[in-house]
């Protein structure tokens, strides 16, 4: 029998997402074999009610009631734990954690641990995230608890980056959506951001721009806290 | 309600393959959003009993109580139907369809379906597989019964094959295991292959040997499978 934990993912936002997060665990676990890397048991969900429509354009159905039977659902099959490689869908956190008696891993929480180990402490935060991020404030008043500031762009430039999103999650990234996110983030980097997190897995996918501060990806963070929570 | 079927995979063998086919499960797929990717759920269990071990070196434990587990489990999960993206696996398949209402695609049926629909029809088929694909003779017969022949590397040129797909679940791949792959297609090639089945999806991680015959690997007939499964 294997001590480690099995790992439950509440997946499919977006779905492509949920694979390179699965894709990462495997990557991260040194294997000789198989039976080395960890027992992952991931509900790729696309049609999960969207969180843009719910939160940004507030027309669409509440995600919740999917979110908690998806997390009861991983919890019948036996999964130790929960992850949700999506990070606007940690606004639904309190009601899916309330919902099961196994832990669910909390994004925010990993990612202020992990801006908490920069040297010096950086305080403007850049936010390459979704616009419904900010407007549930789902870092904003965390990361003041902890001295950090969440630093996002402008709601003209925000609505740009959300096109990028959107754009991946339809499968077809440019080099101008590339370019986009690229220039996003020096803007934020111009206007004094100290350190950077990339709270959208969607992000995730591209390639992490390239900037003198440094940047943590909430995906790796995610796995990081995954493959250590496995094995605790 | 979607009216599209939810796919239940039963992964882990191994684990990178898994996330490989549930990659070109979204990329089968044209989406604008989310919503129009296939619901999946994917038990990635890299701790079921070593087939390689079980069929190769008898040596090791019988993997079919897990395999039947994990199918009844997502069966319960709520799946309406499964697949297994491996090959070797398909040995089991009796046992599996036998302990579940719900239908299990069959990768050796599907394999010679696509390889009827090839014209002029190829009679010698190359297979890219694990040794132990040849030793229960998952193919064997049933390729027969529909004309056409099995046609397996010599055994000393199967237990380097072998190392290959150890290279690939040791995450290990050098470009001399690629040269290896590419070199035993191509003596198959040569001695009188008309056309090639990848049937191990390990191997269908490897870049495609390239060859005059027609070649199709087996993960992708079961993505194109799983996809119209879905939706009939």
């Amino acid at each position: 029998m294997s001590v480690e934990k099995t790992v439950g993912i509440i997946g499919g936002m977006g779905p492509e997402a949920t694979v390179e997060f699965m894709r990462r665990l495997v990557e991260a676990v040194p294997a000789k074999d198989d039976a080395d890397h960890l027992h992952v048991i991931a509900d790729n969900n696309p049609k999960i009610p969207s969180r843009i429509a719910a939160l940004i354009e507030k027309t669409g159905e509440d995600p919740s009631p999917v979110l908690i039977r998806m997390a009861k659902g991983l919890e019948a099959a036996g999964v130790d734990f929960l992850t949700i490689p999506c990070n606007t869908a940690h606004y639904y956190l309190p009601a899916i954690a309330g919902a099961v008696g196994i832990p669910v891993l909390d994004v925010v929480a990993l990612a202020i641990a992990k801006l908490n180990g920069v040297t010096p402490k950086p305080v403007k935060i850049g936010m390459l995230a979704s616009p419904a991020v900010r407007l549930v404030g789902l870092f904003d008043r965390r990361l003041s608890a902890s001295g950090f500031e969440a630093f996002f762009p402008d709601e003209e430039t925000e609505a740009r980056l959300l096109d990028v999103i959107r754009a991946v999650k339809a499968g077809h990234v440019t080099p101008s959506h590339q370019r986009t996110y690229e220039a996003i983030a020096n803007r934020l980097a111009e206007d004094g951001a100290d350190a950077f997190l990339v709270a959208c897995t969607e992000l995730s996918l591209l390639r992490p721009p390239e900037l003198p501060q440094p940047l943590f990806d909430t995906l790796d963070i995610l796995v990081e806290a995954t493959v250590a929570a496995a094995r605790s």
